[in-house]
């Protein structure tokens, strides 16, 4: 055997021992080319040792005119190897036009669904694909020419998860790469003392593809600048997703500690993101939005206006999410939720607790005020107790005093609802009453001594409720300003 | 006032508000370029709102026959605007082969190291300098192309620590680049519209130096692919020096949790490194290695080497670092340590407790036994009492019995040394004979019931001694088949 058939052949044995220590089904993809012939042919000659039993996968794209001719070629290499084989076919161009996709995204979309389909019915817990050193290369240029974050620059990972999360069995499926690092080159080479005869690809050459251009012009320019590129770019790969790996099990232990999924949104907990250093703050933030829609169409300059926002502290501020999301600074937590839902519960929050004198007025969060004043029972408007404004509650004015407090609730709350002729724990009042969970957290409440008069828009007390012997009459009103 | 005039002021009155709200002494480095001529001018706008005293520095290279012109032109300038100036002089090309530095090199620690001086001089706490959109791509490629790591492709900081860390008074002093987000084009444009003229420097044609092959031919090719390159670039280096201060505050906390500096060398808790996710173990290792040494000369390969070694775990395997240092798995425990430090103390270590029965033999860690045998008085050899071997001691085989316990040592452990004639705690022992403290932990101790009746090459204890009255003696022995 070659030097070249060695080298390839022990780095295969060493990814698959790891991949799969105990052998069993593995699909091929194999297009024809030297990198998948490679590939085929050294699982072929390592499949009885690794314990390893082997089926070819080929999808004809349908997009060049050779292609049925690969396919066919294909086809007689796995009879004449005595391969299971499953050949398949599809039409990239209609669907990428019925995708709106771009052909490369629709090729690759047809080829991972199509091997995932062909592993379940092989019973294939792994994929085996011919990706070497120079894809991984060309990979990284292409994330780093999108700008694609620190996940694209970790390029591809030689034992990863499914790369369509959605496909039927994806979570049990997995795809490796046992030539990632070696290069194209010694794929060639291997083939040649092999004496294999790969298929060329001519749109391979295709400068209309930005990964030929890539492959053909900037690779070629960066290897002038350092002859040891492709390496060098590989390594740096292979350190990112270390990296990468790292900064993901922060963002879970940060996440599982702070973040809760209530009421149709996220909510974040305010101190502990201010301490997360910006790294990780623009991670949870994305993470909320994959939670509730998805990280589609989300922008960087989105999520840094509502980092500024959140980090701002402003309560009642919101920013602009995609999907129709929003953040929205709430006393104590970050709620990422549906702007529509969030504008369904505008309601008045207190940013902490403070004495409000009566008559008097308070000023609540986001532009609400509470107004506080007196009258005499024969001031009252006819329809005051049958109207049911809930912004507005009647309350004996002897009862109520000249000073109240206005807090948030704090465990243990209860109160006497008007009505209800019993006494009820807070929390159940506003479950019973449908109070969304965003709300509850910074719902003013009117205080009399130690006493709830009112859960401001929800019910008044009946211990300070207007009766037949009241002489004057305490009216709390809350309003809005602007639009906060 | 133009559009990019007012672009520009407002960039840079961001920049220095952010940077220093309260104003103050600020030097600026010139080179007479537009880039920094553009900087010099708008914080001259902006000086008396922003409360600073400007000061300029501008370093002539020596390298290029223009040169000393281009620092009289400054100084002109600065006479002009009636702004303080320091010129100075330096000869890169004698500092690059005294250093053996490349001179790109050699002029940057030159620049900073003379920037520094005049900052102390003036009493500076800032320096500007004029770096834009345009340099920061050109460092992200340059990194990129070097393979640098993630703190590489986290390009330059708009406010960062000063580059040349033990110049006296760099803990006190910043690096501002307030033009960070402005392309090079707009300060031209900038200076074309306030009615500049400045220099130009002909080395930046130079394709000897590789940062202007990126400008002159990296770059326009990536412009191609994506015309939006640089501030793809910019904001590639703005989310990732975001994950180094994410990643980077995690180190810290991890380490400040399983790291400690003893005995010259640093060891890390073997199941705290294991629970963390790659990228984290990488960054401990290379600290370990930074806090002994310096990271010059670690390689990719060293560090991984050296995990893996640290993940297989086999007590007292090691793995060789640069600067005479080695990792060496303990029991608990990985020690970073100089390797001549470490031969020096090999030691017997025990993995786990065990029993041994009398006679018989236990098995170490590391390639080390522990024998033990019975022998009549007689038989001892003539010179037992006087030869001092540390790795073989005679007990008195009644009371020793025939079984013993081999355990590591414990809180409170206590004995009572030979010749010393009292109870003494084992660790002050320990310490006496001093013992390193990278060996004691896992060093085995011999226990008859509680009591220690031998501490492994160190000490027997009086109360298991052999006297006149002893008729059998138990001959413990210590030895390492191989090198471990």
């Amino acid at each position: 055997m070659s030097a070249i058939e060695t080298t390839v052949q022990a780095t295969v044995r060493q990814a698959l021992a790891l991949a799969l220590p105990g052998g069993g089904q593995l699909l091929v993809a194999v297009s024809g080319g030297a990198d998948s012939l490679c590939l085929l042919h050294a699982l072929c000659a390592l499949a009885l040792e690794l314990g390893l039993a082997l089926h070819v996968a080929h999808l004809d794209h349908g997009l060049r005119a050779a292609s049925a001719a690969d396919a066919a070629w294909v086809g007689a290499l796995c009879a004449d190897w005595e391969l299971p084989c499953t050949l398949g076919h599809c039409e990239v161009r209609v669907l990428a036009e019925r995708g709106r996709l771009s052909l490369e995204d629709a090729a690759r979309q047809a080829r991972y669904s199509f091997l995932a389909r062909v592993a379940r019915q092989v019973g294939a817990r792994a994929v085996a694909v011919g990706h070497t050193a120079d894809d991984q290369a060309e990979t990284v240029l292409l994330h780093l020419l999108r700008g694609a974050g620190l996940e694209g620059l970790a390029g591809m990972a030689p034992d990863a998860r499914w790369p369509l999360p959605d496909e039927r069995g994806a979570d049990r499926l997995r795809l490796l790469r046992p030539l990632l690092t070696l290069t194209r080159a010694e794929t060639e080479a291997y083939c040649a003392a092999a004496g294999l005869l790969p298929r060329q690809d001519e749109s391979n050459r295709d400068p209309a593809y930005t990964r030929n251009r890539v492959r053909l012009e900037l690779l070629p320019l960066l290897r002038e600048l350092n002859p040891g590129i492709t390496a060098t770019l590989g390594r740096t790969a292979q350190v990112i997703a270390g990296e990468v790996a790292a900064l993901q099990s922060i963002e879970l232990k940060v996440w599982a500690a702070m973040a809760a999924e209530e009421s149709g949104g996220v909510r974040l907990a305010r101190t502990v993101f201010e301490q997360q250093a910006v790294g990780l703050q623009r991670r949870l933030l994305r993470r909320a939005v994959a939670v509730l829609a998805s990280l589609h169409d989300l922008t960087w300059e989105q999520v840094e206006a509502a980092r500024r926002i959140a980090l701002a502290g402003r309560t009642g501020a919101c920013a602009s999410l995609p999907h129709g999301l929003r953040l929205r600074v709430g006393y104590g937590w970050l709620w990422i939720e549906p702007a529509q839902l969030a504008a369904d519960r505008d309601w008045p929050t207190l940013a902490q607790p403070m004495q409000l004198h009566i008559p008097g007025e308070a000023t609540l969060a986001a532009g609400w005020r509470l107004t506080a004043q007196q009258l005499a029972r024969a001031e009252l408007p006819d329809d005051w107790a049958t109207t049911r404004e809930p912004w507005v509650a009647y309350l004996d004015a002897d009862a109520v005093g000249c000073d109240v407090l206005l807090r948030a609730r704090r465990p243990g709350d209860w109160l006497v609802p008007l009505g209800l002729g019993g006494r009820q724990k807070l929390s159940d009042l506003l479950i019973n009453v449908k109070m969304p969970a965003v709300c509850r957290e910074a719902l003013p409440l009117v205080l009399v001594g130690e006493a709830i008069a009112w859960v401001v828009g929800v019910r008044c007390d009946q211990r300070f409720a207007v009766t037949d012997h009241t002489e004057r009459v305490c009216v709390l009103r809350v309003a809005r300003d602007v639009e906060g």
